[in-house]
């Protein structure tokens, strides 16, 4: 079978200003970064009267494999192109720690891929490599004014900006530092989270301007001082420094698919502890550029897709004017009781019992009043009997599914769902927001559990009770609430498949994030460092004398 | 005043296309990043039938402000372009983590810089964040042996492989890791070192080509097992992906000079616990392409200078045609006794007792049968009385002196010293190594403390002794050594100044860096993992919103 490092290597890839031409855009908007990738100027200029058409491509509960989620996303603009409907694509960027630990690639698969894929997946334009150096100046300069007789009072246990790395390191979880001497700092408890963990990522992935960049950075609180009030970096004085570190990472990164479609990946932030969608400035760059933007968000649309729509579309001044769940024969019956080693084999039972999965996703999607389409994504081994079982389940709920062979065929295997989300972009719809901005945290919380993730309550531990008393006292209780819970499940306990119900959200434990603007509550223990499996992908990657790198998929 | 980087932002600077044409290169040659910087292909033709000249540029021991030497370095290429000799230089990478601490810029200064200039001092192409994430990555894959049964028999006290950043981080010098429970690592203790430390920087300088980098990456000694025997990165298994992070990292990196001269910039390792130049392709790349090479390296003459001479020479094939010994009038006074915060004012007596200094590394040099030149580089309150005791003191030793004023008038302020280096570059020489490879390592130290620092002999603690021992047994002791000490003073003594007597040179550790091909002799405690002052540059530097920086030097 061919890979898919083979397949992108033996695709035809364009010169990037090729690309580029589809959408207006000429040489002074474009910085290269060799032949096959660009930064776009963030002067360039709007070249239509109109912003494009919006779709959000998200997903059900998935299977730890995932659902190919990018893939569709790829695969469905592709197909849109080739329909004649000028499409750009904007993804988020891979992060190197996983592609070196379990994954390998993260840019699609099989014929529906972004290019050049081993750069993508490797060090790409540099934005992980700036976060990570800004990050952890930012983490030196803190530990410095501690070391440097402490001027601004801080409460060495009570720094709550973590260093981090691109790398899938647990060893790092937990540490101590400052150790060795006087000289060499004050000792504390630390840790280190992924580069896609930190809040700069968040705020990248958010801001407006360089400038508003600059001013979220100003915003972030690092640590409590002695008498328990907020540490910023404004009172550190080093934003500009770190905006400086962080200047050429906000413009977004052009690419291309393999059918060539201008595609925009810029920005990796989780879809549990940070919003989950690709950069705010890239959404906005490509709705300048094309009649229709197809991007994609992180996990399910519990996780990602709610963040784009609550989080992300009030700052972006444009709502969806579609939204594509993938779902895929696989997943529904997993989420139907399936075990992982015989999810291969067809199970007309277990996949009625995990379409309830789909009917909350769809529901919940459904509720922003915008028109929701359901992609199949389909698997070699699916059957006919089991993919009319899901056209029909979601026609029942009022939407339309439709197949699509991505991975297989590109493109061309997603000729129907290109249309079918072309037409469903005609339809006139009036978004309908989950809550507003005024709305109390707990109003919010519980319209994001009752209509959303299908449950009836929420609780808070004595911990974030206390936080939001706090908040509320520092004005910070009305940012959006970003749910950083497992993406396995619709609640917050992983092992509860399908479609749950009478569950509640137990709220651990509450983490402002005054810079990135929302207010992360975490359920349970979300893993903000991974580790490395007993056979790291890093094993089996290698390159040869001409250059021509394997096993990264 | 005019700072360095608004000279900077207010030069002319040409298309990198159009600077890359002076030596021959055409646009398939390079991979753009930006209009202003590019990596040079690996398959680059050489377009001369011979070499080029090579020009080293080293320095006596310095104050700590440093003496010029890169500002003369391109100083002096500029007037050799300017006497229409075809001149490229080679010069190391910047460090952000002094950039943002002490220090500012580290790309020349006045009309002798090399710009793009804050690209430059900050993630210019990625290659030092590259051999970061690559490091770190190694880092982990050894820590996750450990966690996964740790089937090499690691002896978890004896992970010699430490951890990296390009931060001045003082706090991360010695931490513990691996806390926290079961599944987050074996707790150990570790310190991280700054990136420019790290072997792979010392590797990335050394190699000759894609594939000798993979091999010296598989050499790599990690650890030792329980039974003391050394454990590699070719035992993990992970030497094709650590190479693979670093197949655009070994590409050298194309810039200019103020003066249009074609700059190559690449790699930056230290001049004391390595060889403190840039990188051999670098240096090879310019040889093939231009007439006139000058170089740089790290220090005095005692530390970069010299690993120059022995460590990088044998690699490149190619020994120098001139050595430029960089010397100022300040620099001098102080090794003659006069204090820091008094140096700019006039005193011939401490100039004089300091020129013994300027004598060793002249003799130093010298030895070698290399043409020498002195190059006194101007500072404002330096009198004619200052300048003319140092030619005449120059002469008195064999060699000439040239006064230039590269800070104030770029390559205008060197054309004496560019004709006079060019002359040099005609004389026959035969150059002569300090020692054989076959010598043993007791006949190679003592060459160093004798012909080259002045002193008289050396001692080994019982430590470096039984690592001697154990060196000759693993045949390890053959390789070239690399002298850690202070770049202070000739001896390990950092107070000692001028040129010390009678003195013995103590090494207390040695380091095997099999993968970069040298041994490490530490004396005394070197810092690899520098701090930040009280008042960081980090503080001064910003941005505003059409994206001009200011404080970056």
């Amino acid at each position: 079978m061919t890979t898919d490092i083979e397949i992108a290597q033996q695709a035809e890839i364009w010169p990037i200003q090729k690309v580029a031409e589809k959408v207006g855009l000429s040489e002074d908007d474009l910085e290269m970064y060799g032949p096959y990738k660009a930064k776009i100027t963030l002067n360039e200029k709007q070249k239509k009267q109109e912003l494009g058409k919006l779709i959000l491509v998200t997903a059900i509960s998935p299977t730890p494999a995932g659902e190919g989620k990018s893939t569709v996303t790829i695969g469905l603009a592709d197909a849109l192109n080739l329909t004649d409907h000028q499409t750009m694509v904007a993804l988020r960027e891979p992060s190197m720690g996983p592609v070196m630990g379990m994954k390998g690639g993260a840019t699609g698969g099989g014929y529906s891929q972004v290019i050049p894929m081993a750069d993508i997946n490797l060090h790409f334009t540099g934005d992980f490599h700036a976060l990570t150096i800004a990050n952890n100046t930012l983490a030196a300069l803190i530990d410095n004014s501690l070391q440097k007789g402490n001027p601004l009072q801080i409460d060495s246990r009570k720094i709550i900006w973590k260093r981090v790395l691109d790398v899938n390191d647990r060893a790092l979880r937990h540490i101590t530092i400052g150790l060795g001497g006087p000289t060499s700092g004050v000792p504390r408890e630390d840790g280190f989270d992924i580069t896609a963990a930190s809040e700069l990522m968040a705020i990248l992935t958010l801001s407006t301007s360089l400038m508003d960049l600059k001013a979220r950075i100003k915003r972030i609180v690092v640590a409590y001082d002695i008498n328990n009030k907020p540490v910023t970096v404004d009172d550190l004085g080093v934003a500009g420094a770190l905006t400086v570190m962080l200047k050429d990472a906000i413009k977004p990164n052009l690419v291309q698919s393999l059918g060539h479609t201008p595609t925009l990946i810029h920005g990796g932030p989780f879809a549990n502890i940070a919003q989950g969608t690709n950069s705010l400035l890239a959404t906005k760059t490509a709705l300048r550029l094309a009649d229709y933007v197809v991007t994609e968000a992180g996990f399910g649309s519990d996780l990602g897709g709610e963040k784009f729509l609550d989080v992300k579309v009030p700052l972006l001044g444009k709502t969806p004017d579609t939204i594509v769940i993938v779902a895929t024969v696989r997943a529904l019956k997993y989420n139907g009781g399936q075990s992982l080693d015989t999810l291969t084999q067809p199970n007309l039972e277990m996949l009625e019992a995990g379409l309830a999965n789909l009917g909350q996703h769809l529901k919940a999607m459904q509720r922003y009043q915008t028109p929701v389409i359901v992609a199949i994504n389909r698997f070699t081994d699916d059957t006919e009997a089991e993919l009319d079982l899901i056209k029909n389940f979601v026609q029942n709920h009022q939407a339309q599914a439709v197949v699509a062979d991505v991975w297989g065929q590109g493109g061309s295997g997603a000729i129907e769902l290109a249309q079918t989300v072309a037409a469903a972009t005609e339809t006139e719809s009036a978004f309908k927001p989950l809550y507003a901005s005024e709305d109390t945290f707990e109003e919010k919380i519980e319209k994001l559990v009752t209509e959303i993730y299908g449950g009836v309550d929420y609780e808070l531990s004595d911990q974030a009770q206390k936080q939001l008393q706090q908040f509320k006292q520092l004005g910070w209780d009305k940012m959006p609430i970003v749910m950083a819970k497992t993406q396995y499940s619709l609640s917050d306990n992983p092992k509860a498949l399908g479609a749950p119900k009478n569950f509640k959200i137990h709220v651990c434990e509450l983490v402002p994030k005054l810079g990135a603007g929302f207010i992360v509550a975490l359920t349970g223990s979300i893993l903000t460092m991974p580790g490395l499996p007993k056979l790291p992908a890093a094993n089996r990657i290698d390159i040869d004398e001409n250059g021509v790198i394997t096993g990264l998929d």
